[in-house]
This record gives structure tokens, sequence and C-alpha cells, in this order.
């Protein structure tokens, strides 16, 4: 029963991917698959941004924010009958001219094999697909390099990134 | 006819404006309403963009655009019967979040009057009552002071603003 429940669970997580799968990569124990997929477990999500040290943020809000996204990936990886999220990353849009990616993720096990690069250039695929033209980020001050190389402009022309604070 | 054809337009323009009004400034010769009323003529839009100098962009984007932000606001100066939009600004947001203000324009007659500043409070004020805590936009640098002095912050701890450009 156990060896039935886990073939027909890593059959289903693998055709689920499948329907959305933008890309693959083979590793010598386990397959990875990026997806659209946004039928997310928003605990597992959760924990994902733990292991990076994010600070908790509440789950309704969470699916609010993934519901009105305008691009999501995810990056799972299936080890046997074992699947999970190992990365993330969402981005608003006007769906005309302006996208912005936040929350972008990768857990610690996997970072240093491209994945992070590989989750960009997805999400940027995406938008371009639905022609948008302006895709922008906030950067931590640590991860600027990481989107220069990906394409990513720092204040170009002396354009700033602003944020509000509470007077 | 033309009175009564006048007389209407101007009851309903006031109308429509109340139903959706943020604040109202009266001038000697005019009254001034900001509103969230997205029931907007993309034409006159395309014009007050045109009296500030930006490129002209599709119509149909446009609309796209203002039908998927979450934010629009507009400001009409009303003259007797004359009724003219003199501002606008819109925002994107994932709705639990994150909000990024684009398209600040105010008409170049009605620059220096504080009307700039009364539109971005009315942006923010929408966006805090839906409980949206970061606020963010792109500042061009000629900007980055006019926003500064409203309580945006550019680069808080070396967060960069970054744009995608096309390798």
């Amino acid at each position: 029963m156990g060896f039935w429940k886990s073939l027909f669970s890593v059959t289903d997580s693998v055709e689920t991917a499948q329907k959305t799968r933008l890309r693959q990569v083979k590793t010598p124990t386990s397959q990875i698959f990026f997806s659209t997929d946004r039928n997310i477990d928003l605990y597992e999500l959760e924990e994902l941004c733990d292991s990076v040290g994010w600070a908790r943020r509440p789950i309704r809000k969470v699916r609010k924010a993934i519901e009105h996204s305008f691009v999501v990936i995810t990056i799972r990886e299936q080890r046997g009958s074992f699947n999970r999220l190992i990365g993330f990353a969402r981005a608003t849009s006007d769906r005309a001219f302006n996208a912005t990616i936040w929350d972008v993720v990768v857990h610690p096990e996997f970072q240093g094999r491209g994945l992070g690069k590989a989750l960009m250039q997805e999400v940027v695929k995406e938008l371009r697909r639905a022609d948008i033209s302006n895709i922008s980020l906030f950067a931590d001050a640590h991860v600027v390099d990481f989107y220069r190389q990906l394409g990513f402009n720092a204040d170009p022309e002396g354009i700033k990134g602003m944020f509000w604070y509470p007077p």
C-alpha cells in the first residue's frame, strides 16, 4: 500500500509539474523541476523562507500576495518518492508595461549550483512572453552583484529605488 | 440646449467625483477634485502625459495597465462647465505586502501648488488603508528630492532599485 501510495504521489507530482513545466535539471540522485504551478503548500513555502532566515509572515497574506502576483515560479526537487519545494520567486505587474520581482529564494542546500540564476531567467522569460518591457526589482546590498550578472542595472540613468516610511 | 447639456454634464461629473471623492481644493476660479474613479478618458490621459513630455504609449496597453493597477488616483479641475484631467498616479500591488507607484503626473500649469504632494499622499493613504506596508517607487534623478520630502527614502539599508535590460 505504502509502495503504491508513493508511486502514485510521484506520478501525480511529476504530471502536475509537466503541465506547467519550464525546465528540468537532472542531478545524479534527483530531478529538479521549474514550474508555474501555483498550487503551493504555503507551510512548505514558509519552511523554505525560514531556511534563508526571512521573517515569518501571516499565511493568509502570503496566499493573497501569490494570488495577486502576475508570475509565480517554483523549483521542486524530486528524489525517489520525495518531493520538496527548494526555490520560489514571484512578480507583480500591471500586465502591460511594468513588473517588479519579489521574494526570490533558493534553499541553502541548493545554492551555488546556478538554480537562482535559472529561476530569475524563468521569471524574466515569463514576463517577456507577456510583453512586459520594464522589469525591476529591489536588491539587498549583498545580492546586487548577483542580479547585475543577470542583466539587471542598479540606478540606471540616476533612477533611484525609494521606499516610503511612516512619518 | 447647450446650456442644459453643459449644466447636466457638470452635475454628472461632480456626482461621479463625489462618489469616489478623496479631497477637494477650492481655488478662486475653480474646484479641484481628487478621486479613485477609474472611468478615465484615455485620450485625455494621453494629453496629460504629452503635457509633461512623456513618450506616447499604445492606448490599448495603457487601458490594460490601469485595469491591473491596484490603486488609481486622478485629479480633475472643474471650472464652470469645463472639466479636465490635471493629475494622475497609479500603483501595482500584490494586495498584501508590496506596492509600487508608477506614472505620477501633474499638468505643468498646476505644478508648484502642492498638488503633486497631495496626489502622493492620497496614493499612500489608499495603500495604507489596504494594509500594504512596503510602498516603493523608482524616481528619476530630478524628482528624488521631491519624493524624499514626502517620506520616501532612497536606497534604505543599501537596497538598490535595479532594472533588467535585454542582453
